[in-house]
């Protein structure tokens, strides 16, 4: 764990932010390029798929044999990125859990504003169990927006009565589009990535004038009751560390298991970094951890109830 | 992990909580009565001794070669408990960490009000360090009121300017005297063992008078920056959960690492049965390798630093 390493991946950050003024369609292109310039792991294979209707990108990891099945949900303030950028992240989930990965292509605003991705989400996640694969041997893990949409998906799953997964690992989740949290103010200068501002135009092109608090689009603001265990990951040095802090006080208030790790000095979503950043690394060990023993305990849930 | 042994810790704790009105000195027979009913496990060698001129219980496990201390912090809101009557705790963290452990038998109220279990704590932990131990190689611990103190012992020695620990883990943490958490209502029933009032009269024989806010009784309302990395962990079943989870907001706006894990439907100080309860034995499990990752971090500093 070295200051080297987190001063390295900050200033790489201040380098690739995303300039202000810039647009959704420039700022697509630009995380594209950046993201593509670094080749995917040769044991990877990333393949285009569907799933209740919805467009995957279904990433599978040679050696792995898939016991479990992680559905992801990538990041992007729900306007830029896609399901085959995030395959490199969201095959670490699944290295660590002896899973297949499914990474949903949920449709983006500004031309499909809320609740286009949380329509697909949910629309994902019952294609997925009607497929026949069981909910206890599911896992949910997104980052950013990702991780509010798979945090609104627990709570729409929850709602129409659907068996929910055994557990959902949130990477700097975004969770608050009212964007109220302290962090906002008191992280300005340490976070090296994001402005207020540039989050608003975003935030602004998926809620299309509609109330940003309302519970799928802000999840903070949702009742949590009856969801299953949570991890919670974020970074010292980012706008959304209240977003986590939050979440996992919603969900302690509402009797949900939840773990919340903080990482002091790194940025949004620092596990995307973990090639060249030990903590990040680490973080998705422990997140790793926490998965596997719950999906443990859901299968052994499940084994209990067939016998009855 | 079982409904069945919650169910059975809940009714334990329900016939053993205080009687309402009942007296410090009732209190404190109940519990030695209570803990002392259990006998020690025959691994552990338990002798008096002192640090700093504080009275200790000096905790050391057969078979365990130590590498590191634990200094440990007993529970009682400041009036009750005793650093013996933890012996069996303090060393389930102590087991885990290869470490022995010494438990603070700190001055109680009402004969002795704040700051003399703040006073207390701090001499003995730089009596450690005189001691010629190592900074590095000591972790804090501590349940409930013995938990706050072990997060005041933090800011108080970094306000001195001495070395700091490894890291600390506490347990259902008492950190604001004021009892201002949203669970004080919210987990009213949920919580079988405290009231509201119960603590209120306790806290009372500690403050004596005194602001309940001030950071060494309550350290939610002190500034944490330059703590070393905590893990807090706490129950849904208790009227302190806020506690917990305000620390941990605390923490991280400071940037401080740190790690809460929040256990669904168990109370106050749940790995006190890990005998009986899964979740307490996975929870301190989770803990010690918390500590023990961040001992090893820290031999690695000390180290490094010492070659230059």
């Amino acid at each position: 764990m070295s200051t080297e390493q987190k001063d390295m991946v900050d200033a790489i950050l201040r380098q690739s932010a995303f300039p202000i003024g810039s647009t959704a369609q420039q700022q697509r292109q630009m995380l594209r390029a950046a993201l593509s310039a670094q080749p995917l792991p040769t044991d990877l294979t990333v393949t285009p798929g569907t799933l209740g209707g919805i467009p995957t990108a279904e990433i599978t990891i040679a050696g792995i044999e898939p016991h479990h099945v992680v559905l992801y949900f990538h990041g992007g303030v729900y306007v830029i990125g896609d399901a085959f950028l995030a395959a490199d992240l969201a095959a670490q989930v699944g290295r660590r859990v002896q899973a297949k990965v499914i990474s949903v292509d949920y449709r983006l605003a500004p031309e499909h504003p809320y609740p286009a991705a949380v329509d697909d989400a949910i629309a994902a996640y019952e294609g997925l169990l009607q497929s026949g694969v069981e909910a206890s041997d599911v896992v949910f893990a997104g980052e950013s927006a990702g991780g509010g949409l798979a945090v609104a998906t627990l709570i729409n799953a929850r709602d129409r009565g659907l068996p929910l997964p055994a557990a959902a690992f949130v990477m700097s989740p975004m969770t608050d589009l009212t964007l109220s949290g302290a962090s906002m103010e008191t992280r300005r200068e340490a976070d090296p990535l994001f402005t207020r501002e540039l989050l608003r135009e975003r935030i602004n092109d998926y809620t299309a004038g509609q109330d940003a608090a309302l519970p799928l689009m802000s999840p903070i603001f949702a009742d949590l009751a009856g969801l299953p265990p949570l991890i919670i990951q974020a970074g010292t040095n980012e706008l959304l560390l209240d977003d986590a802090v939050r979440l996992a006080g919603q969900a302690a208030a509402a009797d949900v298991e939840v773990t919340l790790e903080i990482t002091a000095g790194v940025p949004h979503v620092f596990q995307g970094y973990s090639a060249i950043l030990d903590e990040g690394a680490a973080a998705l060990d422990r997140a790793g951890r926490f998965l596997s023993a719950h999906l443990a305990d859901a299968e052994h849930e499940a084994a209990r109830a067939g016998q009855f």
